[in-house]
């Protein structure tokens, strides 16, 4: 079967600005999904901001393994309630790839528990990526570095707890360095950051991103769907025997 | 200069409850911070969610360095703001203990990104803490292992993510395992969850979990307040010379 | 095509002892691979310490995914340069299965650079297992805990380094805990320890065990095969332009 | 009471190359050392691999909190029994600091279970280090990135085990990255490896890199010695009572 892919576009720039949509005519989302389609074995749809609920109810969740999550200048208008569905979905095993600036939005803010802050410049500068763990299974066909002639910097401190695992660093013109794809695995799903994407460069054109983007999906492909909870196991069921002791308030 | 310990109380069993008050007659938190009073080098304080803005005001934040959390029936009158102000005073710093159901508060979630569930009983079973951890500042003067007589039991599978260094796992009567003491760093802070503390049993009269929160007081005490940002370096400011290319929709 | 599994068996106790030749007839690592070989997709064959250059030849590797481990009363037969020319493939991409008692294999403690030292018993005590990690390939299909009514306890402090996943924690009648499966990554292999497996126990006819392992197996398929080593790149063929400054002393 | 600090020389280089005594006249260990003993609390003693057992006999490790490690040219002429015997201090709670092409050593790589391969060139570039995690008590008084005029280059990828922290990435002229500063816990010790310091450049001349040492020195000192083993519990010395069942090869 093949993995469904839900690709999330905050659909924003990519109507208001010209110099977006010259370089993606149908939205940077369709850009992304029509890359992913070209994939044997997955099956990407595109969903946005203005869509009911922002295109992420129950049922298109419960239909999707993977979300990929594009988003800069309208993380505030993602509704909180909405923000904590799609956690809670990754908790419960479905695979999350936050795309550049998602750094900032809700979802992958509640999901690291942390600011997700950084230094940025725009300057179209050089970007070159570094594969620092060549066994992974999102750095298979990567080469050992590639280049991005003109990208908006991100520079360290990057605000993440210790990623699980690292797979790029990225080396830029200007000076800086930034850990460009790391891992985390949340409950039952696993969660991968890309760095390049920046709306005003045909980044999601380049066929290395493309790449890079597929592994993270078939990666986060999930094994299962497992439901949390906080049950009850009562004395006279638990697994060795009991004799109860003191008193409770409950 | 001491450690100045924030001792936050929930409070609310403890005014409720006589079985409780038996135990804790002047509440949890005064226990807590009467035994880290013992401990040269480290003054403590408490503060409780009846207080003004639960007691965490700014000013109070900002003359804490370690705040400790024992929370259960009133996780939901924590204000969101509180709980966000408490988060964010970690990411630059602030160490944080989480006692027992503190689990489940806001504060823990927040900085976990995840739902912190677990399987519980209330059957004053044995529990028997085995250091796993040795080395670690949180296990010094600590037996490899230590029992309690009666105390709630929790189980796996604990919500969290991988923990950084696991310190501490419970075996208890009934069959259950539990990784009880475990410790993430959250930007600049450092976060440790040390499981006993169940409020119908004399937990915090034990002279080894006074030692193991001295301990950890001592282990998550700041080395700097750290200022998060997303600062913009123009391109004219860049370390390396650049010529800047593309456009902006900013 | 099949993952190739090479099951390696230490065979000293499989020879000498009537107790164990009555459970496992033919020797633990054949009971081992049978297993495997009625898993579809997997394709396992078995090689012995006796076997020239214990069975693990360069050629033998060079048809192995994943390597599985079984040893105990013979750790110190097993020759360096065999031990070091498996660590190598294992950095290299092969997968490693390592096998209760072989904990303390040359290969085992030199890839964690550690001792690997822990408590233990032989007393057929109950084991109990843990599952802590639901959503990880090793625990599906594998329930929320399971028992071994007979088994040697293995007890912390477990002299590893803190694994980058754990999988399961092991509740023991006699009243210890163990981390008893764990995974690291080492270069582009992946390795995984899994505890059960006292040679006087019919610990490998389980089910749930037997599926733990084909379930590590097909976790730990080589992704690729990364060829390590200390390139140097000449000045003249940096990516970005350089003027040499300063001596040398080669 | 003063951390005592021994710092290991390979001594070699300075020795052979006028080049390289031009800068440590003294050899680079002196360099090191007399910058250590500058900072109150640290008590630092140089030893070289021409010495007596290396200068690591067990009286010296007894009388040693953190070691330093520089070597180079003559990493196979160190014994594996003393390489082994430092690796296991460590285990035990010593603290090991490992300076630039110690990253082929035989105690780094034994302790990491890792080649420890890397890129190179030697071109006298300039490199910047950024601080990624500045809450570390590493990066204590460390700007946020700071500059050596003429270095040897280490690129990507560094064949290590994921960092337990990661606290520097360098930015080099000619274009590559490298994870410069990092930690792992091993036992009761903990390891930082830091980059900088080819022999041919003043680099333990710089105020900064001296700082990063002594901080690390700071931050390595041992929580205590812990003595590892694999004690047998006899089933009659149970924490819980048991009955034995099944029979023993032993």
């Amino acid at each position: 079967m093949s993995i469904r892919v839900t690709v999330w576009g905050e659909n924003v720039h990519d109507q208001r600005h010209q110099l977006v949509k010259d370089i993606y005519p149908r939205g940077m989302h369709s850009c992304i999904a029509e890359a992913l389609n070209t994939v044997p074995g997955i099956k990407a749809r595109t969903v946005t901001l203005q869509d009911h609920e922002h295109g992420l109810t129950e049922q298109v969740l419960d239909e999707t393994d993977v979300l990929t999550w594009w988003g800069h200048a309208a993380h505030g208008e993602v509704r909180d309630d909405i923000a904590a569905r799609v956690a809670d979905r990754v908790l419960k095993g479905m695979g999350l790839i936050v795309l550049h600036s998602g750094h900032h939005s809700k979802v992958f803010k509640r999901l690291m528990g942390h600011n997700c802050d950084l230094l940025w410049r725009e300057a179209g500068e050089k970007e070159r990526l570094w594969t620092v763990n060549p066994g992974h299974p999102i750095a298979q066909g990567i080469p050992a570095h590639f280049e991005l002639a003109h990208e908006e910097m991100y520079g360290e401190p990057f605000g993440i707890p210790e990623p699980d695992e690292l797979v790029f660093i990225s080396w830029f013109q200007g000076g800086e360095v930034f850990r460009s794809g790391a891992t985390w695995r949340r409950g039952a799903g696993k969660v991968f950051y890309f760095r390049p994407g920046h709306e005003t460069y045909p980044t999601y054109h380049d066929a290395t991103v493309k790449k890079v983007i597929a592994n993270a999906v078939a990666w986060a492909k999930p094994e299962c769907r497992f439901g949390w909870g906080c049950p009850n196991v009562p004395a006279d069921k638990a697994l060795e025997p009991l004799t109860v002791h003191g008193g409770s308030v409950h």
